[in-house]
């Protein structure tokens, strides 16, 4: 039906950008104010969690498991039910894990902050070392990127595929390079692409042979039960990094990280940190310095709400049914306005919070500041690349998350004409 | 009524010293298991606040005065009403507020480490010094000296007097001195002496001249609200420092530090910093990669619960009347059984959570290690001096906060006791 924007001639781009023009002049005048730029959860979304305020009360039994009151300090790694639990949604034990504040992002920036001023296991902080490298594979997760900019680690960008990053280029280059200490991963759902890392691909990062004796992966398994579909076969599933490098030897390379963030309340879930036991103990020397005890009383209320894993995974469907309406709208409009154009490609995810959207070359910028203009905030383009700088300028990242279904159509509506737009100008001026 | 010990002959303390030796052999026979160790809150006290956890619910409104959700992400600062209502707990404006998470030693202790890593206000970060001295006035805090000693930071005893520490001293260091890059204070009631800082001397530290730019204070006001006495002329009043520096001339020089542990729950409260608007502004560069915001949540919680500042000042009274009884139960027992001796002295602090102790020179590490023997366990001796090290082996911390006061009443037998035999023996060696 519709003709690839390539095939077409200078006029009848010109004839179609009339057009265009015309109807984003239209979009404007509609006074949209739509944000599609944050992985945030919607107002429906928290409302029914709202039950999870009612779990602990006045008259509520605040022992934990071990004897511990919840109320008063101590018990630094955490309640062992809580344990139990992150442990269950991490799919490791609960021996590695120590459960922490409100946020995944602290405890990452921590370990980083660890890392530089007292070193991994004994090895020489990064802070007395000349160069600290860090492989980014992007699209990723602009926070992790903005770690490494604040503490001035160099960041070398690895391309990301449909089923993870490009292994062949992480093993050269952490085999021959003492300086790259470490790999961000997102390997479930994967942010933005919404890609969940392979077997295959989960074994080569076990085995890696890193030059750098404190090489650690930081696996950031934010979206590790945030699946979008109820059908088992449309939920991705990921081999457990941390039994995977103790099978290949490599029992100390991985740091993992998960919160309950995006389960219950954005701010005030837990987080928490797995890891073989003499990371954790060598963290730990920090840790016990650093604070008495994490909100046990919160570890406390989650456990309460969801009595077990399966009490989260019940709860994940719910969320699931307000945000899959959403990448569903956002979709559909994508398939329908964009597909055989030939100038875009988005992925169409099982779970996570984004949808990831690649188009022409060099337009993803003016795609962006066009919607911007128009009233749909989306992420700043190049937001996914080390820097900030998307060398094709052509990544865009989609938060469905927030919006209704109906917003998510009409800011996807905009999204499209402004992709149309770009690629016909950018053609114009080939 | 008693002999000083010193004025006793050989022959007197042998026979003393018999009588005391079979009281220990009985107290040990009681089986007594008590903790003195740490300003724990007491399960009755902790009880006492049950009712906090019903002040939100799932019918609650959630939304912040500003109109912010608490319960999705965002507002890195805290949200405005609990800004306001820890300035007035610290006694300053909410602009020079920023709302953290469950624990004011996380603060301390991310504070040390922005310096390090990416120094204060566009100074050299502390990683990069060969040497980095900090002013400890002790008797203090022992975990304020573990973050100094876990980062590698020499410390430098100073003297505390009732009235505050060692001004002259800390003038002429500081002034000397470019490697010395802060000071830890705990102004009011302060860890372990209990005593409050003059307003000459709050004057003195706020007009301090350093030699280092990026000289501060850590003022740690831990017990600013935590009176032990309804009557007002027996509850200490401190200058508050931040605008006391802003007058002299030295807006930035300190970092002033609360929570909420002792207030609601230990390890589920809320804390603050509290300093000049550029000094937050510094700390937001790092404090806005390290997290997207702290728990809102728990801040609406403290503000329904105490309304205002005047809900939190009942609140302590209630507090104080738990407390009370037990430090009231200690200082009695050394009163009765210490006066007049010479083998002891002890601070009676108006709030706080401690009693400070010294005993005969060469004395506090064997009464602790017999206490313990017989069942009672006190903070390590020499803990709250840098590197555990009491230069005189006096000063015994005791913590009566989580015994209760017919406990405390038998545990400070068993201490005074153990005092005795102490000094008993050491007057015979010499």
């Amino acid at each position: 039906m519709s003709k690839a924007y390539a095939e077409m001639s200078k006029e009848e781009l010109r004839e179609l950008q009339e057009q265009l023009n015309s109807k984003y002049v239209d979009a404007k005048g509609k006074g949209l104010s739509l944000n599609m730029a944050r992985g945030k959860p919607s107002p429906a979304q928290l409302d029914m969690v709202m039950d999870f305020l009612d779990v602990l009360d006045s008259k509520s039994a605040m022992i934990s498991e071990d004897g511990v009151d919840t109320r008063n300090y101590g018990e630094m790694d955490g309640i062992p039910e809580a344990k139990k639990l992150m442990a269950d949604i991490m799919d490791t034990q609960p021996e590695n894990i120590i459960v922490c504040g409100n946020a995944s992002l602290n405890i990452m920036y921590d370990t980083f902050s660890r890392a530089f001023v007292h070193g991994i296991m004994g090895n020489t902080p990064w802070a007395k070392l000349d160069k600290v490298k860090f492989l980014c594979p992007a699209p990723g997760y602009d926070r992790h990127f903005a770690i490494c900019e604040h503490f001035g680690v160099e960041m070398i960008t690895v391309p990301m595929f449909s089923d993870g990053p490009d292994m062949d280029m992480i093993e050269k280059l952490v085999a021959e390079d003492e300086s790259i200490k470490g790999i961000w991963c997102v390997p479930k759902y994967s942010n933005p692409l919404g890609v969940s890392y392979s077997d295959e691909k989960v074994k080569r990062f076990a085995a890696l042979k890193p030059a750098a004796k404190d090489f650690r992966i930081f696996w950031d398994n934010a979206y590790a039960i945030h699946h979008l579909y109820e059908d088992e076969s449309r939920q991705d599933k990921i081999l457990d990094i941390i039994s995977e490098c103790a099978k290949a030897g490599n029992p100390d390379m991985v740091f993992e990280f998960a919160s309950t963030s995006k389960v219950t309340f954005a701010g005030a879930g837990i987080s928490a940190i797995a890891s073989s036991v003499a990371n954790l103990d060598d963290m730990r020397k920090s840790m016990t310095i650093q604070t008495i005890g994490y909100d046990k009383i919160n570890q406390l209320r989650h456990v309460r709400y969801f009595k077990d894993i399966n009490g989260v995974k019940a709860h994940m469907m719910k969320h699931a049914s307000f945000l899959r309406p959403k990448f569903e709208a956002c979709e559909k409009v994508l398939d329908e306005e964009l597909s055989g154009l030939g100038i875009a490609s988005w992925t169409v995810p099982n779970g996570g919070y984004f949808i990831s959207l690649d188009v022409l070359e060099g337009c993803a910028k003016k795609v962006v500041s066009m919607c911007k203009e128009a009233g749909v905030t989306l992420t700043g383009a190049g937001a996914t690349f080390p820097y900030k700088k998307d060398p094709k300028d052509s990544n865009i990242r989609i938060a469905p998350s927030y919006p209704s279904p109906e917003e998510m159509a009409q800011a996807t509506d905009l999204l499209v004409l402004c992709v149309k737009l770009a690629a016909v100008e950018k053609l114009l001026e080939a």
